[in-house]
């Protein structure tokens, strides 16, 4: 009721505020018998750690998640997985300054409103250094995954004004780890570094959009009505900081098409039903289709920016808040092991689900 | 688990194919003594229901609503309010030409592959119909969110390639239901009307987009993490029939925003918190902060169209898919009161939530 | 939340009062595929109705139950199946006499406290009449449990001060019908309906005792720690209005016993692990074992008697609770298939959980 | 869905098997505000711990709690509570000679036809140190009642074949502690130490029963249907390792009594309703009446003796389990805070889930 769970039979529980003793999380209803690879995990983590290079924030959290059950002899035995990370980078002291004030377009305010009582330092429950354990999550659902050939990408497609133009399907998207932007087109890879450098330059941040595409995934994952699997999806991206906005398939495009174009005509191709266009995105009546599922995301501009801003506090005085700290220009290349994480969730939930469907 | 319930508290299970005996649904957790309004239910149904110009199918339900339980002299009693709506316009014959035949984009194939037997007739489960289950229990959130002052609004504000350009605070939404179209703006009305009538008579299909205002909603609402209020409305809404996209607050125009434009901020006014800019709709770390909470949605244009289309049947052979039947051309005018609904039900789920979070 | 699900994959929702319009449910979960026997579903519930012989209330209710979703052709669509019962003898005005009297031993005072406002007439939701709802999912749940060979059953062996001495293993189950008692040990049943009679001449009622067994439950059903197959056949038994008390295995006796007594020694036969005695009652550890399930409950005697007791009203004077009306000396004989359906609902749920568990 | 959540808003979530790195859990929904005693928490983890006297298992675990998030400057801050209890005395060569054998009576072998992959070791998730994790939160469950004056008790009534005779309002149950078999009547803990320390020298087990009592529970918790109060604590106490029955108020006591008898006779008291007999055990319709609450529970004797006892390994072959190892000759002494703790965590779920159900 809290909203601390994600899934249903597939289902991750977090806890943790980003300047208390841990992190952590109980990933419940892996299948028993899985080989768990946790160089997979710890390399996600990895590559949402801040001061991973110069782009991001110099923090440095070693991110290091310990297992703590669940898991024998190399094997996932089918009850829960508990894991922590430890928070190591905790200097409290750097927060003193915000105690009682409300960081413009932060969650100190609604948290105040909502709870009476906050761990102010960092932001608490509301930082996203939370996405680490659904990183480690995520890393196991695509283990699961991969065992059903399902395959889950994310890249950046956009950082401010500077959009990729080229479509998915043009791109080599095993290169998306190959540059520290994330993108796997390396030209506006270099393109959107130059933004960033120059944002962060200006004590500014930049937004930006990802781009999430699965292979593979089978027909019939997704339930009829509210669990349509792009609901389940666009529930599971909006549930990331800083997200504003979901699309799947043709998306907000789809609005400006006819029915006469937008349709996905209907074949067989060796004993399997495909479709000839993807305006759907994989996903009919909110089930996939066989088709490649694909989705993008926009995040705004962090809102921690490195200039001086007016505000108030507790008591409703208005106050300056200093612009200082160490953090992202641009979160957009640590936000994408996070937005592949949430689209494995969503997924292996789904497949389990499966599961009950028919006698 | 099958994902036809929405709601933790204020929680909606629903039933029922567009050509069985009747679609209904049982709404529980609405808390007791609330007076009833019926007119203002049917009201809403009707909005909904085909028939009701010449803009929309000329199908006729005459969806009247029977409550079951649940509401004793008038007022909500606590306990479960289950209500049905018979089918009444069930002209089955009309199915037997697609009873093996996948429809372009429409959900026949996903449903054969995930449940092996289906009910084809108008799409059976996956038939929009069953939307006017949540316009009955999205009916009785909005009266119980009326006590607390809380308003919801949805209107049209895009036709295929025509878009109101009007930002929803320069328009008066007391006059969305004015027009049959159900944009408050009188000429976009107009301009919307003849772009599905031409559509109509091409025999083809128009997608849009739909816009969501609620305003007054007290700060608290919402859960952290995973179930944030932008969340849950981003699944809320991506689980209606045809919808593609949703973006909320800055949405994304935020992705070409630097932080120091986008940033809302703070400021007090006769004791209350407010912002001066209100990009992050409303909502900040998930949770309501009291200002106008706004979003957007997209739809694709509808799957059934009056022409003759290439598809397979369930043998996987090549077949025609007629166009004929009694369809709408454009479904964003009747869609209007889901939206509403769906916001609705979430807003109601989450207020009660809320009483919950603190001692 | 409130309290109205029985499930989490195998999942009943409930509506409805005494004298309301109906009374009704949606069975969600049921996989796709299943052929429905209606006139067994018919069956069960004739079993529980009231009115069927002497013994029990002369209350005539048809309970004639109407499917309005999810069986297509016979079978069952995967979809939520919606039914009610219309509630034909509501004979209102029965009920003024008790407005606002606290009824002793029944739920009207508790109701007032929890809601303010009730539906007094006939008991409203705290009637026993919602179990029919449960008796139509769980004959369903026999259905589908048959398929893996399980079969349910119940009876009586215990009526007020008189108990059926013989364990289950020497008793004929398939004979719990051959008489109005429900008890397959005739010369018991004798007894039984003796008392029940002597019982409802004095305008008194009795409890008693029901044993149940399941036989052919497969081994690995049943969650560990929270959700272990006893905690939830528990649950589901003491949900069952008047039901005091559950044991299973050895049960209470099990308490005078040692370890070395106790522990049922694991032998293989033809391939098949087994244990030579049961005190386990086939659960272990909250696992099925393979080994039959059997387990025993109390029902408290009828609170409605047909003798005038003291009691106050909403106002806290004192009244007089007159003892009129149609009811039964003793609900055991119509309690047995409830008690069978809520076993068969438990099993049917865990038997779709235990679909999960491995890769 | 893998079972092992408790509570539906105020939710406990727990992870670890007896001899991995930890145990541990996450408690959600706890309201923000609440000021926390850790010593109590300690305190109940000890009475729970072995090697606290010779009655009790020689094992040592010093159970030392760890709170990871949740709690900031000693109070709630109504986000996840996750803590870890470190597994200290992990002596795992201990375990080497029944690593494929299925000890009789314990869950080896169910886990085994389960999950296929088990951590043998001590029982691993089947173990009952897994009740630590409860006590943790029903520590804090019990804080939180005391809000509401709420108190909750648990006494040994019963080991073996020795059982007091005296109902829980002849004794003084603020002395349940002041011995090691905690049983409030001196006299007969005296009986029960005699009893179970001579079925130790005998290397044998002994179950017994517990008894609860709940003082101050306001009217009008517990939801009617399905999740009665009374069906909760069922489940809650059938959860606990080695419970084999439950019954609440009269129980089955109830089936051999009238109504006539059975009924309880509500009156007022200054301003206040209440009953003059109390076989309706505090609870009515599912929902409390304000009366005291109370309930007993049977355990049965421990599986685990120190006598050699014939079994099979994984492949069906006859083998000999050895009697080995440090356990208790009789839980019951150990198990009561965690009765307290099931109690109060059922207790403190329905306090919040109340909270819904008026405007």
């Amino acid at each position: 009721m809290s909203g601390n769970r994600f899934g249903k039979i597939f289902s991750l529980s977090t806890f943790g505020e980003s300047h208390g003793a841990a992190i952590g999380g109980i990933l419940e209803g892996c299948p028993a018998g899985l080989d768990i690879d946790f160089s997979h995990i710890q390399l996600q983590l990895d590559r949402r750690k801040p001061g991973q290079s110069h782009l991001t924030t110099q923090r440095k959290e070693s991110d290091e998640v310990q297992f703590l059950s669940g898991i024998f002899e190399g094997k996932t035995t089918g009850t829960p997985i508990g894991f922590q990370i430890p928070n190591q980078d905790q200097k409290s002291k750097d927060y003193s300054h915000i105690k009682d004030k409300y960081r413009p377009s932060h969650a100190d305010y609604v948290y105040q409103a909502k709870y009476g009582h906050r761990d102010y330092r960092g932001g608490g429950r509301s930082s996203a250094r939370e996405t680490a354990c659904r990183v480690v999550a995520g890393a196991i659902a695509e283990q699961m995954l991969a065992q059903s050939g399902v395959e889950v990408y994310a890249y950046v497609s956009q950082v401010g004004q500077q959009s990729l133009s080229k479509p998915y399907q043009e791109l080599d998207l095993s290169q998306v780890f190959s540059n520290d932007v994330r993108c796997p087109d390396s030209e506006m890879a270099a393109v959107f570094r130059q933004e960033i450098e120059q944002a962060k330059k200006a004590g500014d941040t930049l937004g930006g959009c990802i781009i999430g595409v699965i292979k593979n995934c089978p027909p019939a994952w997704g339930e009829p009505v509210f669990d349509k699997l792009n609901a389940d999806l666009a529930k599971a991206m909006l549930s990331i900081n800083a997200v504003k906005g979901f699309e799947y398939g043709s998306g907000f495009e789809a609005a400006k098409m006819k029915g006469s174009e937008h349709n996905d005509e209907f074949y067989q191709e060796n004993g399997k039903v495909k479709t000839k266009s993807n305006f759907s995105g994989g996903i009919q009546g909110g089930i996939s289709n066989g088709e490649d599922i694909y989705f993008r995301i926009a995040f705004k501009p962090v809102a921690t920016i490195m200039r001086d801003q007016q505000s108030i506090n507790e008591k409703g005085e208005s106050v300056e808040v200093k612009g200082k700290g160490r953090h992202d220009a641009c979160v957009l290349p640590r936000a994408v092991p996070i937005v592949r994480a949430m689209a494995a969730l969503v997924l292996a939930d789904h497949s389990l689900r499966q599961r009950s469907n028919k006698l």
